[in-house]
């Protein structure tokens, strides 16, 4: 099969695909969207919910130590103020006084650098983004208006310098709840997953029985106020993350650090993200919880981009929720240390392993989207079985002499194990591109032969190939290459 | 085994077990709780998505036309419009002028109907839940304080009658989305799933290619700022959904309602709620969308509740969209009427199968917790081994002798088939009850015999019954017991 010539695949393939066929639909589309907001569609969120359950089976079924939670997205408005989010998840604002029109300062300097860069200045392009870094860090964001003065940006609409003060503007999104006038209060939606598994450490530890070292993950909505979101379902304001928080004993966090590392990299490859197309990006500066942290990232058409965080958090979170709720957390250690006495009380130590779940069904679908040209010339999702939406198609050649009823009868022996539909509208030809498109991985081809022997054809997506197999043999047979468990063997 | 003296199992007993096996923990406990919100531990977190995985199985999986989809919490402002929430999704509420504390006025009316209730003048009672509920569906809310004053309600803390106004409160939670100021707006975080499914209708009926009748379903967070809320989990500010739309033509909208009750009821059968504890319960007065409701009720602790609603929504939300939107929300029906023209275009009927996911959780929590007094006293969870959050416990009798390493090594075997546990702390006995505990269907006991002939003791969690099996017979025994596929056949 020649690729050669296959053009590059664009964002706008992508998502013009993931639109036509069901897998992700603006947001209340009818009433024009709402920005970077994203609904799944009936494909999409079989293939989100597959890789969300394949991300909890290798987490918390694979391990005896790692038990899943799932937390409210409402929690007490002390959470955030406890992580630094109330105090510190901002980004830096500023207005023209003229245009009345508002811009994040950070970017206005990065574009500037851009500007320095592609008219082959890259020392003073590095220069002014050092600067920035160094300012914004500080939190002197008077400094950061004059270099924006200094720097001659206009405002691109007024192209004027009158510039307001630089003020920072939290990400998160706030709601009043309780009706009751003075038992109402300001809380926030989570701007990050994590958390509720901090304020539960000690919950599941006990209940659970656990012995450091161990972990807790959770799937769930996190929300933030993005300022410029882009980039399809890359950045939105609403988004889910799978995130395990792994507590274990303070001086051992490299170690797991590293073995974390490996085995989500691992991951992503037996769910059929090809090696070459994922990398290990190491932070160049650290959050102020973190002592080491590397992202995974994947090779979208706009460029290599994180998917997961790996990220040593220290005690830092404990520690706060500790100090500020006045409720100790700390783990009582029954073993002996090195020097034979008794380890005893400690706050863990964290190492976090956090996907965006959106972004890795992106990837995913980047990934499985394939143009063939030439002779075969084709467009198909080569998503792994496990991962694919339907997983078989059960296709009478014709409606007649009963091929259409010997269909329905095998579609629906095969339902109650894994999805597979019956569908007989239109030549077979269609109707094996059509399943193409979603990338289903096998179609059942029901024919003449069907009514004398017993015996159907089985359609590869991916090499078109058939094969003649009984009717009797394709549960056990699809079933074994679509099950989830194929993917945990591999990691 | 004798359960006759065993005592009635009472809400306390629930939450008091839901806490400490680490089904269900209050959220953000350490910094006190959050009214009306709950976190789901370690075990109920399994429990849950076992739910939800089956009704989604049961949705989508066993019905050809029936997908689904997964939208945003956040959606446009103008859909709550459309459905009415925005207008009509309120509770009345008045505040006491003197102790100012504020009450729904509805709820100090129905006070005093359960007093006259209790003082024997039922006729007194009705009388005025009847005058109440005209008042309130004519929106005559003067009427309402008056008739307050009339009963002389007075406010139990102040006890005076000084009383203002009665107005009405939305439940909505909103936000303030976009922080470029102009392109900011309030939106609402949803306060059920089905709009989601409406505003989407015709991007998956299209891309789809789906023939009316057929159905959408949904399982998704909703949010509502609930004045009362109470009873654990049946009643919270945030909770979760499972629902679907089915999409019909109109006219035929009572055959389908009565075909989805049948089949809704039997699916909670399916999944182990007794019949004697379900029953049906009529809508007395229809929502404002529908022309027929019944709930689904389970008999809780507390009294028979709903944990299922199915309605008869008319046309009455696509229509709506349809108007504010001014986009077409027609299905086009290929098929001939029986005056033998073409049926052509019509917005469809809907009819609802709506049930709450944190409900149907209590329902299964509560019909499993088991309390066996006499000879074999223990307390037990008799859940469906495909709902179970562990299917196997791999249990040493010693942990010497090789018994530790071999029970591992089953366990290990097992692991990428279900979930599957090691535990070796403690007497055996005391294992049995932890399982017990958490409603594990099958321990597997490791002993001396294991070593010489490869056989293990199965324990079954009702019987406590033994047998003796070879290890190579557990995977295919205990994974056809513990598989989803077992409920959808029964269904």
């Amino acid at each position: 099969m020649s690729q050669a010539s296959a053009p590059a695949t664009t964002l706008q393939d992508i998502i013009s695909h993931a639109k036509e066929y069901g897998f992700v639909f603006p947001s209340s589309e009818i009433y024009d969207g709402l920005q970077a907001v994203y609904d799944y569609g009936q494909n999409g969120v079989e293939l989100k919910n597959n890789l969300k359950q394949v991300w909890w089976k290798a987490m918390t079924q694979l391990h005896d130590n790692i038990v899943g939670i799932d937390a409210a997205i409402f929690m007490h408005p002390l959470t955030w103020k406890a992580s630094g989010h109330v105090d510190g998840f901002n980004d830096p604002m500023i207005d023209n006084k003229d245009s009345k029109k508002r811009y994040r300062a950070d970017q206005l300097l990065e574009g500037k650098a851009e500007e320095y860069e592609a008219a082959g200045e890259p020392e003073k392009a590095a220069a002014l983004l050092a600067k920035m870094g160094a300012l914004l860090g500080a939190e002197k964001l008077d400094e950061v208006r004059e270099l924006i003065i200094e720097e001659k940006i206009v405002c691109p609409i007024s192209k004027t310098l009158n510039w307001t003060e630089v003020r920072q503007f939290n990400l998160m999104f706030s709601t009043q709840v309780g009706s009751v006038a003075e038992d109402s209060s300001n809380i926030y939606l989570r701007p990050e997953t994590a958390q509720g598994i901090f304020v539960n450490f000690l919950n599941v530890q006990k209940s659970g029985r656990m012995k450091v070292p161990f972990g807790i993950a959770q799937i769930g909505k996190a929300f933030r106020n993005e300022i410029v979101a882009r980039q399809f379902i890359f950045r939105m304001r609403e988004f889910e993350q799978m995130e395990m928080q792994f507590f274990i004993k303070p001086g051992t966090e490299m170690e797991w650090y590293n073995t974390w590392k490996d085995t989500r990299l691992k991951f992503h490859k037996a769910i059929g993200l090809p090696a070459d197309k994922l990398k290990y990006h190491d932070h160049d500066k650290l959050a102020h919880y973190a002592n080491a942290a590397v992202d995974i990232e994947y090779q979208f058409p706009f460029g290599f981009r994180e998917i997961e965080g790996i990220h040593s958090r220290t005690d830092f979170d404990l520690k706060n929720h500790q100090e500020l709720s006045k409720k100790k957390q700390q783990y009582f250690d029954p073993e002996l240390g090195e020097d034979g006495k008794a380890i005893g009380n400690y706050i863990p130590y964290v190492v976090e392993t956090s996907v965006g779940a959106d972004r890795l069904f992106l990837a995913t679908f980047c990934n499985a989207f394939t143009q063939e040209t030439g002779e075969k010339e084709r467009t198909y999702l080569k998503l792994h079985p496990a991962l694919a939406p339907i997983k078989a198609a059960v296709l009478p050649l014709v409606k007649k002499d009963g091929l259409a009823e010997k269909a329905q009868e095998i579609a629906n022996s095969l339902k109650s194990s894994f999805r597979t539909i019956y569908d007989d509208g239109g030549a077979i030809g269609k109707r094996y591109t059509r399943q193409d498109l979603i990338g289903t991985p096998y179609c059942i081809a029901v024919d003449y032969q069907t009514m004398e022997d017993n015996t159907v054809t089985i359609r590869h997506r991916d090499s078109m190939e058939q094969e003649r197999i009984a009717i009797s043999a394709l549960k056990e047979k699809i079933g074994y290459e679509v099950a989830m468990e194929r993917i945990l063997e591999a990691i």
